[in-house]
């Protein structure tokens, strides 16, 4: 997908709402168990119930790497039954040596069609440039993440007095374009989403830790968004499609991914 | 696996050699692609001719990851085939928040029973530890990589004059012991893996980058090395694996691989 259609879905939606497919098999209600593929089976019904109300998908493949050659197929068939309309991420964060990049790129631009996967950048330039050569297609780089141990590299202060985060945005800037790179910014301080997009310029943030984590949707527009374009993907995972555990689970996740919804675009529209 | 078992494995055969299982499908010997799964198949071949000179299989996941549910079960043979007098490396340098990472940790300590996966240092503690909660499984986190994206970042110097690469291996000794944390340390420079030592105490050290890449075995024994235990892995992919790519490949196998132990003998023991 291109930037300016991820914007124009944006636009037209109100919305910059991920939906963070993150589908536990111990997690979905206990009816969905009867069918032959439970959590395709449920990857489909939460996509039917929120799609309405979002521009992008997410799958974690940990989730699905954990139940093996059964797991991966779970996750060819969501990706496939993803509509094309909708932004869709692997939140993989590979990274390994150029030639091995290639082959995450491969896996999941070429065998599995998805618009971006995410990247851990410690091993610098030549795990992250193969990712980058297929046309249209995304990295989403590890800037600043939402977890406790962000704090332990990602906040060393260089020399110059940056964080680490910083260097890391500010350095792999120039390996991409806004048009095919963006950055995970995770929403813990507003003085931290300053930072990230005062280095990151014009391109996307993804920002995990809204919802059941409990950032502020507020916050991430005030300090992250950009005029026009917004420039946000705001991700929300277990407050969504765990909204109810019951036999109400699509509605429940409709009505949650909606809220989110209503609130993107009470604050940015 | 413990680590005196890895180290009395280590000193009976005079051998600290761990063989890359990077195993291309189009690279393999093309007689092979008659059998059902001929990955595997290379694979066991590869194992049966090497095993008797080195002490440790690392398998690196993208190559199977990338042939989706099939390669996926050509590495769940692959790992059983290997017998367990040998410590086993998933090469897939994992790291999510802590919840995530504990399934990648369940993919490959319960799931495949490997003895040690690779790590991303960058989202911190909460994505490592998760991985050092399994008895007798082990993190190798990357410290210093060898490839030349390494330099993007692992050589930020910190407010104290550190390298990042440094930090990484100081901070992350306190999450684990000698007896389930090793780092990766690139054989790319001596000073540097003088350093990665003098930080790592007496943690294993796997090497990549030795045989096929050009880093100076001599070099990692003398500068990395320790005394009696070595606490070294040092790692050959394609210089032993595609030694040759005709119907002789075990034999040439064998003898890539029997060069570099009796090198290991000559140096170390």
């Amino acid at each position: 997908m291109t930037r300016s259609e991820l914007v124009e879905n944006i636009q037209e939606k109100s919305s910059f709402l991920c939906v963070g497919l993150d589908t536990d098999i111990q997690k979905i209600p206990k009816f969905l168990l009867e069918f032959e593929d439970p959590v395709f089976e449920f990857n489909k019904r939460i996509i039917d119930a929120t799609k309405e109300h979002c521009v992008a998908y997410k799958p974690n493949i940990a989730f699905y790497e954990c139940r093996g050659a059964e797991g991966w197929s779970s996750l060819e068939k969501t990706i496939d039954y993803i509509p094309t309309t909708h932004f869709t991420i692997a939140d993989a964060k590979r990274g390994d040596i150029g030639n091995t990049s290639k082959m995450y790129a491969k896996t999941f631009f070429e065998n599995m069609n998805f618009d971006s996967v995410t990247v851990a950048p410690y091993m610098g330039i030549d795990s992250v440039t193969p990712f980058l050569e297929f046309k249209e297609k995304w990295v989403i780089l590890l800037g600043l993440t939402s977890n406790k141990g962000a704090i332990d590299y990602q906040f060393e202060k260089n020399e110059r007095g940056e964080f680490l985060f910083e260097t890391v945005i500010r350095r792999a800037k120039d390996w991409g374009t806004d048009e095919n790179l963006m950055y995970v910014a995770g929403a813990t301080r507003g003085e931290d989403l300053i930072k990230v997009r005062e280095h990151a310029g014009t391109h996307f943030l993804l920002v995990p830790g809204v919802g059941a984590q409990g950032g502020s949707l507020e916050q991430v527009v005030k300090y992250a968004g950009i005029p026009n374009e917004i420039a946000l993907l705001v991700n929300s995972s277990r407050g969504i499609i765990y909204a109810s555990q019951d036999e109400h689970f699509e509605s429940a996740a409709a009505e949650a991914a909606k809220k989110v919804a209503d609130e993107m675009s009470a604050l940015a529209f």
